[in-house]
């Protein structure tokens, strides 16, 4: 089995109520691929960094088995780079500043050794960048997962509409649920927008947990109360990359296997928020993983006695 | 087994974006006794209502098996009353106008009946007056509930932390499990709450569901996704009614029962948003409470495969 993965991969500057960390690699390319490469081996990335990017994290994605043919760099410009202030309940945050720089004129070229991947995530871009990955295919992959923003929905509503008719599954948080279907409801949000297309949708609501939903069924999977978040950066991109890792790597791609994908996502997100970055990330143990969906299991588990 | 309930019963004119109901049955205890007659039988209510409270209301309570022994008829007032307006999200409201009338002075008698009573809940007052009610008692109850909100943590803390130190389980949302304890991270919240006097911490999130802790272990019952929220007013109250009902009905305070006891309280608490007051409580099957159970338990159902 392999992974195709398309996001961005750049420098965040974060500023937490826990203290600030200073042009570190962020981009959900990034956190994608290095959460799927747990789970699968190849995965290949498409992205686009500058001259000012650091080779030792390319190595080191290299040695988890992360292919880096599709990864552009361009020596006359600079990475993607964004900067910004967490309030202190770390759920909002003020953008201070964003440099687009390579990721303006982004247009992904997907190397031949992944037009025939078995399987797709879209890290948010742009839908027309995003539908264009999905048309350089030369078979088409077994799962396609899309994930987007509310300022896609703002500014580019039908290019998105277009793209979800491509994708098997969405990710998005509830408030773009909410704005995406245009009801309070998220239940009837779901039905609105699995016939948008996707046969999936899921739903994250960061520390409230995440919502699976296909036309038929919902399943909720909880996050698990932390001792402390340090940065929630990058933790809805870790866990569409543990989500598309477990289902690549069991190759099943079914509503009950979905379930187990997103508590795997949920336990690679809830390790993503412990330090800054993709700290965390890179400094994780196959025990450290198995131990934490113990926690989630016995979080939810009940013998139920009916009265 | 018998359980007491001392809490208000009220008049309350709600209006939400669905439309307004106009004075109809609210207060803390005639929700929580509504719902705990489902599981328990006697049930004795002390309260306090005014001249204009309908007796239709108090026939059905006694129908259902709720004692009335301790409820004040004060023939010279009139019962609370409060007139609230939700937001479009259903989750913050204004106050528009409050009258205590009858709860102003209120002073809670525990019947000689119900001085013996197997388990007591209070539901939010005064912590002054809910310790009163504690001190009335005979005999120890096996588990005494306690809600209470964040007003009494302004103006009452003293108070409140001395009612604390003579209760088992305590119930509050996630905002006063913060304030409360002074820290951010519910589990840290926990910890600290926990070393007040509960044995068990109940916090409730609302549509985001419920944590329970102990000072060992977690467990989180999930909100179920509906259709449709119409009226979230009682909610809490028929969440602590179903606990307790629960709990009582099977006369098991360990921990591993108290989970099951708040996936009956979310089940009750799922109907009561449906429509305005108790009308669904009213109006609610064994069938249908079974079913609702049925759907919760599927929600976080998992059979999980490990990689």
């Amino acid at each position: 089995m392999s992974l195709l993965v398309v996001g961005s991969v750049a420098f965040d500057t974060l500023e937490t109520p826990y203290g600030v960390a200073e042009r570190i690699v962020g981009g959900s390319g990034a956190y994608i691929s290095l959460t799927a490469s747990q789970f699968i081996k190849p995965v290949h990335l498409v992205s686009v960094v500058g001259r000012d990017f650091p080779q030792s994290f390319l190595d080191e994605l290299k040695s988890r088995g992360v292919g880096l043919d599709g990864l552009e760099i361009r020596k006359d410009e600079d990475s993607f780079f964004w900067h910004g202030r967490y309030h202190k309940d770390l759920n909002t945050r003020d953008t201070l500043e964003t440099r687009l720089n390579v990721l303006a004129t982004f247009n992904p070229v997907v190397p031949e050794v992944a037009k025939t991947a078995d399987y797709l995530i879209l890290g948010n871009l742009t839908p027309d960048v995003q539908r264009g990955v999905i048309e350089q295919l030369t078979r088409k992959p077994k799962l396609i997962v899309l994930d987007t923003m509310n300022f896609w929905m703002d500014v580019a509503l039908e290019s998105l509409h277009r793209t979800l008719l491509m994708v098997d599954v969405l990710t998005i948080n509830d408030e773009e649920a909410r704005q995406l279907s245009g009801v309070y409801s998220l239940r009837k949000a779901a039905r609105k927008i699995l016939q948008m297309g996707p046969t999936y949708l899921i739903i994250k609501k960061g520390e409230h947990g995440a919502l699976l939903f296909n036309k038929e069924e919902v399943f909720f999977a909880p996050a698990l109360p932390l001792e402390e978040v340090f940065d929630p950066t990058g933790a809805g991109d870790t866990f569409a990359g543990g989500v598309i890792g477990y289902i690549a790597k069991t190759g099943d791609t079914s509503f009950e296997n979905l379930k187990r994908a997103i508590i795997y996502g949920s336990a690679m997100a809830s390790f993503c928020v412990e330090r800054f970055g993709t700290e965390r990330l890179l400094n994780l143990t196959e025990r450290d993983i198995q131990m934490r969906l113990d926690e989630f299991q016995s979080l939810t588990k009940l013998d139920m006695v009916r009265i």
